[in-house]
């Protein structure tokens, strides 16, 4: 922006967003992968010791380890999140998405944060929550990218200078989609999966180059992933076997489809629309009374996480009692019952022989559950009462455990609560219907993800590619659709939901319908400070002091234009830059160029989060107070600028294609002064538009 | 635009918006298969004939068979195409490109080049040319989308009046980004791929909602195929056997690869974006050598279309007498040599027993031919050699071919070179890689396809849909990166450049780096003519007359304002429409409200292509004209305005984010007539430019 580069600095720059993909996604899958080893590890340990104790009877002995190991892990993940980075609790996807808008919102990104995230996540997953590593891997790969892209933190002093190029805020945006679109392509091994999230949930503006340099990045994250996989086939990984990345096979056998399967597929989508819609819902009210919960203090935040972690703990380990034993059947490759930490006949509280198919979904990871749900050895192993009980529980541990002070995903609850109604309708289409039932589990799961997220293509090939079966790819349409719409006409998606609830200004794409009864003017922000192009250092001194706005207009008047117009616009961090120089002049004289030679284009860089010049840094004595400075050569002199006149929805389209921060309002007509206001975000929340005219109707 | 609307309005707009697409999705997936029918028939006939010649040893009468029914089909395909609709040549897909640009090029969407496209693509694959029907499958999903928007076509008496709903640029661009992608899903059996072909191709400015709109269209279609081809298994459809729309089975087994596999993909890359980029320039130079020729008139196009399908008779008759004949495998499923139209065995010359293999790729339709290139049968299957004829003859005749006046897509001639190439490094390779030779033939197209379309996301999906075989993914990620990559080093890809040589004024995304240094009033269009706010009706119609500007600024003076100021921008079609109604007074006066009474929003809206109100259509008196017409009702109060001083970078982008086509340049300092110029699209292309500012360095 500040001057036109050499060809030589452009070809570095092009290396270097190349090689930061390529570390995105190094780091973004070796990360992913770390994530699956440890938890099943941790977890892995857990359940086998838990189960070996069952095996032997000690009932009460196998409780109080599963007890005490679940809420010894729910509490390091509490303690990190509360204390350490209260901004890694949740899914982190409302957070990515907002940030892409352009909110920068504080610490969404920082390397405590990301920490907190990793760890914070394992814990999570490891100690039995409903929660997935999904959203949090997303949140992990964006602060990967983001700490990447400001060549490391400054306040833990690992910093590079030679990372340190990408200092906008677009170069800085691409970065982020970039890590958002390899930590989806980590979580579910789906690269292309990754890249249409990245695209239909994450940003908020597009280009094809990124298109192009998301797909490069989720590439990498696949064939990282794939040869560490490779590497742990040999037995090196500890538990971590098969299973660790999820991956679901399911077979291709059985996949034609009649009339009642169809029929059942439309009834599997209305059902995902609604329970996705009422879990909305529920998720948003139980969000906002655990919000005044954690609002009084990271203990309050802990004693509300070790609740949650008691309750489903209890639940896992109680209701299995309640289901009746099954005798194993007798044609079967794997052992049963299971004697190992995973694997589809747990034995619990059964006699030898037999298997107990509640403690199969319940007792154990939450990827293998998935993974048994999905199976379809014999469409009969599982019960339909236990399919019932374990919908409804998760379903309701899902809405509970989300919003507490750890890292959790949504989508493994509403993967695991799709699988299981989707199992069911399949159980009672059984009779008429000819797709197998993991089939129908799948479709159930596709339905409720439609419901809630509101996601439709990039869901359909997160499925696709998850479970490698590409002949369903219609039936996912048809669901996602189904589910989607239905779930449309009740509310919005979760993370819109989310990003809403947490007050964050998030900029639509489209204007509302009541903004095209105003105009630009009506609404741009209250009493307006200008600078003259030479302004006194004691004025701007004290406009930075007295106001948080970090636009200003300049203009320029007599003797140094003809009349008095508008010169641009000086950013506050700008500003703060040349008053540090202290380049003061006693007249009001121009020494423009002897400015720009004290300065390089480095300077005015736009720093990472928290590291710019601060007012309170800046010390001036009276008589430089009273001293000149040109603003001149740090003014943006294009600024966008509209007629006051202009429909207000129109300026808003303008301020999000363009993805503006600042917006000048000029007036109409002549003889007035050349500014007639600024528009910012904030002045295009419908919140503050219907404040200024509450007379309007929002809907309209 | 015109008023706001009302509740059942919006319902009705919203219900219309999805049935499109459903008539979209239904009618392309339709045509789609009408095409593969008709296709796979006529070929299947002709080849089955002259196989049968062949057989009894009667190659002579083979021969006149063969060179007589090929250019019979071509004659055919030349007729339709260079007498009823010479838009309809080539392969549509920049057309399409360009028109969601914004370019309304003529007759590009009109319902005879619809027709021709349909038929002229059928004769033309069925008449042995080496094109494919899948770019022409693009441009008749676009024609279809195009036609149903405008609601029929009124030339042929075809309209429905319920249907013309759809009335503005942007509704309309939305159903066509629908057509294309349908187009792709129809060609392909790829409902992914054409959403994601659409996204990054086709479409200049994306919604997420329309994301979600295309991927319902394609679904659609996914679904009309599917039901249809099961309908076909039957036998009911003529010669149209398993195979008419393509879909490659690759087979699974050995999906491992090793590092002298990884070498050889590397080097599969490199050869594609060589080849590639080679591609690129030959064609463009072919044709603008044909371009010239084609100007003659239709006689010389038809001699043209003999010359070269005479010249591929030839080629794919006479090559295969130079190839050994080899003995038959022993141990196969298949006959050998094949007895009917399609199968890998020709027998061609040889003795019984015996097969010809080069004849198996050229005495075959091509999408046969290339699900031989894909075979994994025998990786001894195909002799080097012949290959090497192959792919050479190929190469050159993919090239000589387009461009002719037939409809000919470039997909399938690329997938056949690179698919034969991909089989010759697979089978140098054989001792050392462990891949199988058939996903060598696919790594071989997709990195020709990348290397001369310079797609990735969906071709790679494309790819994979195409073949079933998601675990190829990473390799053909690898290999589209690399030849894209090689490709971008030597020239545009091939539709851009298509584009450019037809003289389409394509808008960029980014702005030049030499826009920087001038400011939007540098290169605002000549002489400018303005309107008063009540204008005398002469002078309204001489303007229209004497310019063909399609936008004029419309300027308030007093006594009807205070100062003379910009008013807004008004459209020549609006102009039309109220000039045509005559409402006109004696003298200056304003009488909006009367003016809004005699019309309808409906009036005003854009009509489809060749069916506005026309100047000449017009008729004045020497009374009106020396009458007055308030211009206030039809005037655009709030058009999207630049400060002259602004940079003309900053006001490219603006003017592509937005869509616009007109851009009002107002003055800096007062005291000046209150517009300065008007942008529009032709102002922004480079070459405008450069001849403005000869000593600019375009590269800088």
């Amino acid at each position: 922006d500040w001057r036109s580069r050499k060809k030589k600095e452009i070809f570095q720059y092009i290396i270097l967003k190349w090689a930061f993909c390529l570390c995105i996604g190094l780091i973004t899958g070796l990360v992913g992968f770390f994530n699956n080893i440890a938890v099943e590890n941790i977890a892995g340990h857990k359940l086998r010791l838990t189960n070996n104790l069952m095996l032997k009877e000690k009932y009460f002995q196998a409780f109080v380890v599963y007890v005490g190991s679940n809420s010894a892990l729910a509490i390091a993940a509490a303690i990190l999140c509360a204390y350490i980075a209260p901004a890694a609790a949740g899914s982190g996807i409302p957070e990515v998405k907002a940030y892409l808008n352009g909110i920068d919102a504080y610490s969404i990104l920082a390397p405590s944060t990301l920490f907190v995230k990793i760890f914070g996540s394992i814990f999570a997953v490891a100690g039995g929550f409903v929660v997935g590593k999904e959203g949090p891997m997303v949140h992990t790969g964006a602060c990967i990218a983001s700490l990447l892209g400001q060549g490391g933190s400054r306040k833990y002093r690992l910093t590079w200078k030679w990372l340190r190029y990408f200092k906008n805020d677009r170069d800085r945006r691409d970065l982020i989609t970039c890590g958002a679109a390899a930590g989806v392509a980590a979580a579910f091994r789906a690269p292309v999966g990754g890249v249409l999230f990245a695209l239909e949930e994450a940003a908020s503006w597009w280009r094809s180059a990124l298109l192009w340099r998301t797909f490069f990045t989720t590439a990498v994250v696949a064939v990282v992933l794939r040869s560490f996989m490779e590497f742990c086939r040999g037995g090196q990984c500890g538990l971590f076997g098969e299973g660790g990345l999820i991956m679901f096979k399911i077979n291709t056998e059985n996949s034609t489809y009649g009339t009642p399967d169809l029929i059942a597929i439309v009834l599997l989508g209305v059902i995902g629309g609604v329970f996705g819609s009422l879990y909305n819902y529920l998720v948003d009210k139980v969000l906002r009374t655990y919000s005044i919960i954690n609002e009084r203090g990271p203990g309050t935040k802990l004693i509300l996480v070790v609740a949650v972690s008691i309750l489903t703990t209890c639940v896992s380990f109680g209701l299995p009692w309640l289901s009746q034993c099954l005798p194993c059947p007798t044609d079967l490759d794997d052992q049963c019952p299971t004697v190992g930490r995973s694997g589809n006949y747990k034995n619990f509280q059964c006699p030898p022989g037999h298997y107990n198919d509640l403690a199969s979904l319940f007792f154990n990871t939450n990827d293998d559950a998935i993974r048994n749900l999905f199976t379809s050895a014999n469409d009969k192993h599982f019960q339909l009462s236990s399919l019932f009980v374990f919908f409804v529980s998760i379903y309701c541990l899902g809405i509970i455990t989300y919003g507490i002070a750890v890292p959790s995903g949504l989508f493994i609850p509403v993967i695991l609560a799709g699988a299981s109604y989707g199992r069911i309708v399949g159980r009672l289409f059984g009779s008429v219907a000819t797709l197998d039932v993991s089939l129908y589990a799948l479709l159930g799961a596709a339905s409720f993800l439609g419901g809630t997220m509101r996601m439709t293509v990039s869901l359909c090939v997160i499925l696709l590619e998850l479970t490698n079966n590409l002949l369903m790819l219609p039936l996912l349409m048809l669901v996602l659709l189904i589910s989607k719409s239905v779930a449309d006409i009740f509310n919005k998606g979760v993370y819109d939901q989310i990003v809403k609830m947490k007050g964050l200004p998030f900029m639509e794409a489209h204007a509302e319908p009541f903004m095209r009864q105003l105009v630009a003017g009506g609404v741009a922000s209250g009493p307006l400070i200008t600078f003259s192009g030479i302004e006194k250092v004691d004025n701007i001194v004290h406009a930075l002091k007295m106001t948080n706005h970090n636009g200003f207009p300049v203009i320029d008047e007599p003797p140094f234009s003809d009349s008095s117009e508008l010169c641009g616009l000086v950013l506050r961090s700008h500003l703060l830059v040349l008053l540090r120089e202290k380049k003061f002049t006693k007249k009001k004289v121009s020494l423009r160029s002897e400015i720009w030679r004290g300065f390089k284009a480095h300077d005015f860089a736009k720093p990472g989060s928290g590291k710019g010049v601060k007012l309170e840094d800046l010390d001036f004595n009276e008589e430089e107070l009273e001293m000149f400075v040109d603003l001149h050569p740090i003014t943006n002199t294009s600024p966008y600028t509209v007629v006051e006149s202009m429909s207000l929805a129109k300026a808003a389209i303008l301020f999000h294609a363009l993805g503006l921060r600042h917006l000048l309002v000029v007036p109409k007509t002549p003889g007035r002064p050349p500014i007639a206001g600024i528009l910012t975000r904030h002045d295009f929340m419908p919140e503050h538009i219907l404040g200024l005219y509450p007379h309007l109707n929002p809907h309209k």
